[in-house]
Protein backbone atom coordinates (compact mmCIF):
# COMPACT_ATOMS: atom_id res chain seq x y z
CA UNK A 1 0.00 0.00 0.00
CA UNK A 2 1.70 3.50 -0.68
CA UNK A 3 1.43 6.16 1.79
CA UNK A 4 -1.22 8.26 -0.67
CA UNK A 5 -3.60 5.24 -0.50
CA UNK A 6 -6.23 5.78 2.56
CA UNK A 7 -7.08 3.25 5.13
CA UNK A 8 -10.09 4.56 6.53
CA UNK A 9 -12.93 6.77 4.98
CA UNK A 10 -11.52 6.39 1.16
CA UNK A 11 -14.77 7.97 0.48
CA UNK A 12 -13.65 11.46 1.80
CA UNK A 13 -10.53 10.92 -0.56
CA UNK A 14 -10.16 12.64 -3.97
CA UNK A 15 -7.76 12.64 -7.14
CA UNK A 16 -9.62 15.68 -8.39
CA UNK A 17 -6.16 17.88 -9.72
CA UNK A 18 -8.53 21.01 -9.98
CA UNK A 19 -9.54 20.46 -6.24
CA UNK A 20 -6.18 20.30 -4.93
CA UNK A 21 -5.30 23.52 -6.59
CA UNK A 22 -8.17 25.19 -5.39
CA UNK A 23 -7.15 24.18 -1.89
CA UNK A 24 -3.80 25.78 -2.72
CA UNK A 25 -5.32 28.54 -4.36
CA UNK A 26 -7.32 29.36 -0.91
CA UNK A 27 -4.92 28.37 1.77
CA UNK A 28 -0.92 30.11 1.50
CA UNK A 29 0.53 28.68 4.89
CA UNK A 30 1.76 25.01 4.25
CA UNK A 31 3.12 23.03 6.94
CA UNK A 32 6.78 21.42 5.93
CA UNK A 33 7.81 18.20 7.95
CA UNK A 34 11.16 16.63 7.50
CA UNK A 35 13.17 14.07 9.79
CA UNK A 36 16.10 15.97 11.30
CA UNK A 37 18.27 14.22 13.34
CA UNK A 38 15.90 11.23 13.31
CA UNK A 39 13.24 13.38 15.29
CA UNK A 40 9.97 15.24 13.20
CA UNK A 41 10.14 18.94 12.73
CA UNK A 42 7.01 20.41 11.17
CA UNK A 43 7.74 24.66 9.88
CA UNK A 44 4.84 26.70 8.34
CA UNK A 45 5.57 28.66 5.47
CA UNK A 46 4.26 30.28 2.17
CA UNK A 47 3.46 27.48 0.06
CA UNK A 48 2.77 28.50 -3.76
CA UNK A 49 1.66 26.54 -6.45
CA UNK A 50 3.55 27.41 -10.17
CA UNK A 51 2.37 24.75 -12.42
CA UNK A 52 3.29 21.42 -11.33
CA UNK A 53 5.90 22.81 -8.36
CA UNK A 54 5.05 23.35 -5.23
CA UNK A 55 7.28 26.68 -4.26
CA UNK A 56 8.63 27.78 -1.14
CA UNK A 57 11.37 30.82 -0.33
CA UNK A 58 13.06 32.13 2.82
CA UNK A 59 16.29 33.31 3.85
CA UNK A 60 20.17 31.65 2.22
CA UNK A 61 20.51 31.86 6.24
CA UNK A 62 17.50 29.88 7.27
CA UNK A 63 19.04 26.64 8.31
CA UNK A 64 15.93 24.54 8.23
CA UNK A 65 15.53 25.74 4.33
CA UNK A 66 19.02 25.11 3.64
CA UNK A 67 18.83 21.39 5.16
CA UNK A 68 15.93 20.36 2.97
CA UNK A 69 17.26 22.66 -0.30
CA UNK A 70 19.83 19.00 -0.11
CA UNK A 71 17.03 17.12 -0.89
CA UNK A 72 15.54 15.65 2.25
CA UNK A 73 12.28 13.72 2.13
CA UNK A 74 9.63 15.60 3.12
CA UNK A 75 5.91 16.01 3.56
CA UNK A 76 4.05 19.00 2.93
CA UNK A 77 0.63 19.69 4.43
CA UNK A 78 -1.73 22.34 3.81
CA UNK A 79 -5.03 22.05 5.37
CA UNK A 80 -8.54 25.14 5.38
CA UNK A 81 -11.01 24.95 7.68
CA UNK A 82 -14.10 25.53 5.70
CA UNK A 83 -16.55 25.15 8.80
CA UNK A 84 -17.78 22.89 11.39
CA UNK A 85 -20.47 20.19 11.31
CA UNK A 86 -22.82 20.63 13.97
CA UNK A 87 -24.59 17.42 14.89
CA UNK A 88 -27.05 16.70 17.39
CA UNK A 89 -24.80 15.12 19.35
CA UNK A 90 -21.08 16.42 20.32
CA UNK A 91 -19.77 12.79 18.94
CA UNK A 92 -21.46 13.53 15.44
CA UNK A 93 -19.95 16.82 15.30
CA UNK A 94 -16.87 17.38 13.36
CA UNK A 95 -14.88 20.09 11.33
CA UNK A 96 -15.34 20.76 7.79
CA UNK A 97 -11.84 20.68 6.20
CA UNK A 98 -9.84 20.05 2.60
CA UNK A 99 -6.15 18.31 3.81
CA UNK A 100 -4.09 18.05 1.07
CA UNK A 101 -0.72 15.72 1.99
CA UNK A 102 2.06 16.28 -0.41
CA UNK A 103 5.22 13.73 -0.21
CA UNK A 104 8.52 14.68 -2.35
CA UNK A 105 11.83 16.53 -1.68
CA UNK A 106 12.64 20.36 -2.39
CA UNK A 107 15.24 20.93 -4.80
CA UNK A 108 16.74 24.42 -5.79
CA UNK A 109 14.76 26.28 -8.29
CA UNK A 110 17.31 27.54 -10.95
CA UNK A 111 18.97 30.81 -11.26
CA UNK A 112 16.75 31.62 -14.81
CA UNK A 113 13.79 30.79 -13.06
CA UNK A 114 14.81 32.97 -9.72
CA UNK A 115 13.10 35.96 -10.11
CA UNK A 116 9.64 34.76 -11.89
CA UNK A 117 9.59 32.65 -9.76
CA UNK A 118 9.54 35.22 -6.86
CA UNK A 119 6.86 37.21 -8.67
CA UNK A 120 4.91 34.05 -8.55
CA UNK A 121 4.68 34.14 -4.70
CA UNK A 122 3.97 38.36 -4.39
CA UNK A 123 0.95 38.13 -6.96
CA UNK A 124 0.12 34.74 -5.01
CA UNK A 125 -0.13 37.24 -1.58
CA UNK A 126 -1.08 40.48 -3.54
CA UNK A 127 -2.42 40.06 -6.96
CA UNK A 128 -1.21 43.07 -8.91
CA UNK A 129 1.26 44.13 -6.87
CA UNK A 130 4.60 43.29 -9.13
CA UNK A 131 3.05 46.34 -11.11
CA UNK A 132 3.29 49.03 -8.22
CA UNK A 133 6.14 48.31 -6.88
CA UNK A 134 9.97 48.22 -7.97
CA UNK A 135 12.07 45.09 -9.49
CA UNK A 136 13.86 43.09 -6.81
CA UNK A 137 17.82 43.98 -6.97
CA UNK A 138 20.64 41.20 -7.56
CA UNK A 139 21.24 41.75 -4.21
CA UNK A 140 18.12 41.08 -3.22
CA UNK A 141 17.42 37.96 -5.84
CA UNK A 142 20.80 36.43 -3.90
CA UNK A 143 19.87 36.55 -0.46
CA UNK A 144 16.88 34.65 -1.29
CA UNK A 145 16.44 30.85 -1.28
CA UNK A 146 14.05 29.87 -3.57
CA UNK A 147 13.12 25.85 -3.52
CA UNK A 148 11.22 24.05 -6.11
CA UNK A 149 8.84 20.49 -5.43
CA UNK A 150 6.89 18.94 -8.17
CA UNK A 151 3.23 18.15 -7.46
CA UNK A 152 3.42 14.31 -7.62
CA UNK A 153 2.51 11.86 -5.14
CA UNK A 154 -0.07 13.15 -3.56
CA UNK A 155 -3.53 12.63 -1.66
CA UNK A 156 -6.59 15.56 -1.02
CA UNK A 157 -9.81 14.62 1.97
CA UNK A 158 -12.54 16.83 1.45
CA UNK A 159 -14.69 16.66 4.56
CA UNK A 160 -17.93 18.20 3.46
CA UNK A 161 -21.24 16.63 4.67
CA UNK A 162 -24.56 16.87 6.80
CA UNK A 163 -24.75 15.41 9.74
CA UNK A 164 -25.81 11.44 9.91
CA UNK A 165 -27.25 11.18 13.32
CA UNK A 166 -29.28 8.36 14.79
CA UNK A 167 -32.62 8.29 14.48
CA UNK A 168 -33.15 9.13 18.08
CA UNK A 169 -31.24 12.04 17.85
CA UNK A 170 -33.13 13.56 14.62
CA UNK A 171 -36.16 12.69 16.58
CA UNK A 172 -35.04 14.74 19.21
CA UNK A 173 -34.47 18.57 19.91
CA UNK A 174 -31.38 19.35 19.18
CA UNK A 175 -30.39 21.52 16.78
CA UNK A 176 -28.25 20.30 13.40
CA UNK A 177 -26.38 21.84 10.79
CA UNK A 178 -22.92 23.53 9.21
CA UNK A 179 -21.62 26.60 10.18
CA UNK A 180 -19.75 27.95 7.58
CA UNK A 181 -16.39 30.21 7.67
CA UNK A 182 -16.05 32.94 4.63
CA UNK A 183 -13.12 35.62 3.99
CA UNK A 184 -12.10 37.48 6.90
CA UNK A 185 -12.62 40.81 7.11
CA UNK A 186 -9.51 43.02 6.27
CA UNK A 187 -8.06 46.14 7.99
CA UNK A 188 -5.91 48.28 5.84
CA UNK A 189 -3.12 50.41 8.21
CA UNK A 190 -0.79 52.79 6.67
CA UNK A 191 2.83 52.28 7.74
CA UNK A 192 3.86 54.93 10.46
CA UNK A 193 6.67 56.10 7.94
CA UNK A 194 4.10 56.75 5.35
CA UNK A 195 3.72 60.07 3.53
CA UNK A 196 0.52 61.16 3.83
CA UNK A 197 -0.12 61.97 -0.17
CA UNK A 198 0.13 58.23 -0.35
CA UNK A 199 -3.21 55.88 -0.54
CA UNK A 200 -3.05 52.26 -0.36
CA UNK A 201 -3.07 50.59 -4.26
CA UNK A 202 -5.08 48.70 -6.02
CA UNK A 203 -3.69 45.46 -4.70
CA UNK A 204 -4.12 46.20 -1.24
CA UNK A 205 -7.39 47.26 -1.23
CA UNK A 206 -8.71 44.17 -3.05
CA UNK A 207 -7.27 41.51 -0.56
CA UNK A 208 -9.70 39.73 1.22
CA UNK A 209 -8.76 36.77 3.42
CA UNK A 210 -5.38 35.07 3.00
CA UNK A 211 -4.77 32.04 5.11
CA UNK B 1 21.81 23.89 20.98
CA UNK B 2 18.19 22.92 21.99
CA UNK B 3 15.77 22.57 18.72
CA UNK B 4 13.31 25.30 20.40
CA UNK B 5 16.65 27.98 20.42
CA UNK B 6 16.32 30.15 17.41
CA UNK B 7 18.91 30.20 14.50
CA UNK B 8 17.35 33.29 12.93
CA UNK B 9 16.00 36.24 14.11
CA UNK B 10 15.64 35.35 17.34
CA UNK B 11 13.92 38.84 18.39
CA UNK B 12 10.92 37.18 16.78
CA UNK B 13 10.99 33.94 19.52
CA UNK B 14 8.85 34.83 22.87
CA UNK B 15 8.62 32.51 26.13
CA UNK B 16 5.08 34.00 27.05
CA UNK B 17 3.15 31.44 27.79
CA UNK B 18 0.13 33.56 27.99
CA UNK B 19 0.94 34.22 23.86
CA UNK B 20 1.34 30.88 23.24
CA UNK B 21 -2.40 29.69 25.12
CA UNK B 22 -3.97 32.65 23.15
CA UNK B 23 -2.05 31.72 19.87
CA UNK B 24 -3.71 27.93 21.05
CA UNK B 25 -7.50 30.07 21.73
CA UNK B 26 -7.28 31.31 18.56
CA UNK B 27 -6.53 28.26 16.11
CA UNK B 28 -8.15 24.95 16.19
CA UNK B 29 -5.94 22.95 13.73
CA UNK B 30 -2.28 21.77 14.29
CA UNK B 31 -0.44 20.40 12.25
CA UNK B 32 1.34 17.12 13.68
CA UNK B 33 4.67 15.77 12.52
CA UNK B 34 5.54 11.90 12.96
CA UNK B 35 8.13 9.73 11.06
CA UNK B 36 6.76 6.74 9.52
CA UNK B 37 9.15 4.44 8.40
CA UNK B 38 11.91 7.10 8.41
CA UNK B 39 9.67 9.23 6.37
CA UNK B 40 8.34 12.58 7.51
CA UNK B 41 4.28 12.60 8.04
CA UNK B 42 2.25 15.53 8.66
CA UNK B 43 -1.54 15.87 9.53
CA UNK B 44 -3.67 18.29 10.70
CA UNK B 45 -5.95 17.65 13.25
CA UNK B 46 -7.86 19.78 16.01
CA UNK B 47 -5.71 20.64 18.87
CA UNK B 48 -6.90 21.88 22.45
CA UNK B 49 -5.32 22.76 25.08
CA UNK B 50 -6.10 21.40 28.68
CA UNK B 51 -4.08 22.81 31.08
CA UNK B 52 -0.30 21.94 30.43
CA UNK B 53 -1.12 19.37 28.08
CA UNK B 54 -2.72 19.09 24.22
CA UNK B 55 -5.58 17.03 23.54
CA UNK B 56 -6.46 15.62 20.24
CA UNK B 57 -8.75 13.28 19.45
CA UNK B 58 -9.74 10.79 16.53
CA UNK B 59 -11.22 7.39 15.64
CA UNK B 60 -9.82 4.19 17.48
CA UNK B 61 -9.67 3.09 13.75
CA UNK B 62 -7.27 5.88 13.07
CA UNK B 63 -4.24 4.36 11.79
CA UNK B 64 -1.62 7.09 12.05
CA UNK B 65 -3.64 8.33 16.15
CA UNK B 66 -2.73 4.81 17.30
CA UNK B 67 0.40 5.13 15.55
CA UNK B 68 1.65 7.76 17.43
CA UNK B 69 -0.17 6.55 20.51
CA UNK B 70 2.41 4.57 21.47
CA UNK B 71 4.70 6.89 21.80
CA UNK B 72 6.97 8.08 18.97
CA UNK B 73 8.24 11.61 18.67
CA UNK B 74 5.98 14.20 17.39
CA UNK B 75 6.64 17.57 16.12
CA UNK B 76 2.98 19.80 17.10
CA UNK B 77 2.99 22.93 14.97
CA UNK B 78 -0.04 25.88 15.39
CA UNK B 79 0.36 28.44 13.21
CA UNK B 80 -2.20 31.87 12.56
CA UNK B 81 -1.45 33.90 9.69
CA UNK B 82 -2.73 37.28 10.77
CA UNK B 83 -1.73 39.21 7.54
CA UNK B 84 0.26 40.57 5.33
CA UNK B 85 3.05 43.00 5.52
CA UNK B 86 3.11 45.05 2.29
CA UNK B 87 6.59 46.74 2.29
CA UNK B 88 7.79 48.99 -0.66
CA UNK B 89 9.28 46.29 -2.27
CA UNK B 90 8.16 42.65 -2.81
CA UNK B 91 11.72 41.77 -1.41
CA UNK B 92 10.74 43.48 2.07
CA UNK B 93 7.06 42.18 1.60
CA UNK B 94 5.99 39.05 4.39
CA UNK B 95 3.43 37.52 6.43
CA UNK B 96 2.31 38.35 9.75
CA UNK B 97 1.60 35.33 11.52
CA UNK B 98 2.49 33.49 14.96
CA UNK B 99 4.19 30.38 14.60
CA UNK B 100 4.09 27.99 17.77
CA UNK B 101 5.86 24.45 17.41
CA UNK B 102 5.72 22.00 19.99
CA UNK B 103 8.14 18.82 20.36
CA UNK B 104 7.19 15.77 22.77
CA UNK B 105 4.72 12.42 22.59
CA UNK B 106 1.57 12.01 22.84
CA UNK B 107 0.14 8.96 25.18
CA UNK B 108 -3.60 7.87 25.97
CA UNK B 109 -5.94 9.80 28.40
CA UNK B 110 -7.03 7.57 30.89
CA UNK B 111 -10.28 6.49 30.73
CA UNK B 112 -11.67 8.33 34.11
CA UNK B 113 -10.65 11.69 31.94
CA UNK B 114 -11.99 10.96 29.00
CA UNK B 115 -14.91 12.05 28.88
CA UNK B 116 -14.04 15.62 30.63
CA UNK B 117 -11.83 15.79 27.60
CA UNK B 118 -14.17 15.13 24.99
CA UNK B 119 -16.24 18.10 27.03
CA UNK B 120 -13.03 20.24 26.55
CA UNK B 121 -12.87 19.07 22.52
CA UNK B 122 -16.34 20.09 22.07
CA UNK B 123 -16.03 23.38 24.52
CA UNK B 124 -13.26 24.61 22.37
CA UNK B 125 -15.25 24.65 18.76
CA UNK B 126 -18.72 25.47 19.53
CA UNK B 127 -18.61 26.93 23.77
CA UNK B 128 -21.71 26.39 25.95
CA UNK B 129 -22.63 22.95 23.15
CA UNK B 130 -22.62 20.48 25.42
CA UNK B 131 -25.53 22.02 27.45
CA UNK B 132 -27.35 21.74 24.34
CA UNK B 133 -26.55 18.08 23.45
CA UNK B 134 -27.16 14.54 24.89
CA UNK B 135 -24.00 13.06 26.86
CA UNK B 136 -21.64 10.38 24.94
CA UNK B 137 -22.83 6.94 25.66
CA UNK B 138 -20.43 4.32 26.58
CA UNK B 139 -20.44 3.02 22.96
CA UNK B 140 -19.22 6.54 22.03
CA UNK B 141 -16.45 6.77 24.50
CA UNK B 142 -15.26 3.27 23.37
CA UNK B 143 -14.94 4.13 19.91
CA UNK B 144 -12.48 7.30 20.75
CA UNK B 145 -9.07 8.01 21.16
CA UNK B 146 -8.44 10.29 23.18
CA UNK B 147 -4.25 11.42 23.08
CA UNK B 148 -2.59 14.08 25.23
CA UNK B 149 0.87 15.92 25.23
CA UNK B 150 2.70 17.51 28.24
CA UNK B 151 3.21 21.58 26.58
CA UNK B 152 6.74 21.06 28.25
CA UNK B 153 9.49 21.59 25.19
CA UNK B 154 8.14 24.86 22.53
CA UNK B 155 9.15 27.96 21.07
CA UNK B 156 6.74 30.77 19.78
CA UNK B 157 7.94 33.10 16.90
CA UNK B 158 5.42 35.94 16.03
CA UNK B 159 6.31 38.45 13.60
CA UNK B 160 4.14 41.40 13.86
CA UNK B 161 6.28 44.21 13.22
CA UNK B 162 6.23 47.51 10.40
CA UNK B 163 7.82 47.21 7.37
CA UNK B 164 12.03 48.58 7.87
CA UNK B 165 12.73 49.10 3.88
CA UNK B 166 15.58 51.37 2.46
CA UNK B 167 15.69 54.71 2.48
CA UNK B 168 15.66 55.10 -0.98
CA UNK B 169 12.32 53.20 -1.60
CA UNK B 170 10.68 55.08 1.99
CA UNK B 171 11.26 58.17 -0.76
CA UNK B 172 9.38 56.68 -3.84
CA UNK B 173 5.73 56.34 -4.17
CA UNK B 174 4.94 52.73 -3.18
CA UNK B 175 2.27 52.58 0.06
CA UNK B 176 3.55 50.13 2.85
CA UNK B 177 1.46 48.99 5.82
CA UNK B 178 -0.52 46.11 6.95
CA UNK B 179 -3.49 44.27 5.78
CA UNK B 180 -5.00 42.57 8.83
CA UNK B 181 -7.15 39.77 8.77
CA UNK B 182 -10.39 39.41 11.75
CA UNK B 183 -12.44 36.86 12.31
CA UNK B 184 -14.52 35.31 8.89
CA UNK B 185 -17.71 35.78 8.50
CA UNK B 186 -19.68 32.82 9.12
CA UNK B 187 -23.16 31.73 8.06
CA UNK B 188 -25.45 28.93 9.40
CA UNK B 189 -27.43 25.93 7.39
CA UNK B 190 -30.33 24.27 8.71
CA UNK B 191 -29.37 20.72 8.19
CA UNK B 192 -31.64 19.01 5.64
CA UNK B 193 -33.08 16.56 7.91
CA UNK B 194 -33.83 19.22 10.67
CA UNK B 195 -37.07 19.64 11.85
CA UNK B 196 -38.13 23.27 11.00
CA UNK B 197 -39.60 24.47 14.64
CA UNK B 198 -35.80 24.02 15.99
CA UNK B 199 -34.22 26.97 15.60
CA UNK B 200 -30.33 27.61 15.60
CA UNK B 201 -28.92 27.42 19.57
CA UNK B 202 -27.13 30.30 21.36
CA UNK B 203 -23.84 28.00 21.02
CA UNK B 204 -24.20 28.41 17.11
CA UNK B 205 -24.89 31.49 16.54
CA UNK B 206 -22.19 32.53 18.73
CA UNK B 207 -19.70 31.30 16.63
CA UNK B 208 -17.61 33.70 14.15
CA UNK B 209 -13.90 31.96 13.19
CA UNK B 210 -12.25 28.81 14.36
CA UNK B 211 -8.81 28.32 12.44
Amino acid sequence: MTRTEPTRLPRLMTRDRAALDALLASTVVGHVGFVDDGQPVVLPTAVVRWGDQLVIHGSTGSRWMRTIAAGAPVCVSVTAVDGVLVARSAFESALLYRSAVLFGSFGPVVEDDAEAALDVLTERLLPGRIREVRRPTPKELAATLLLAMPISEWSLRVFDEWPEDPADDVAGSAWAGHVRFGDPPTTVHDSPDLRPDIPAPASVRAVTGIR
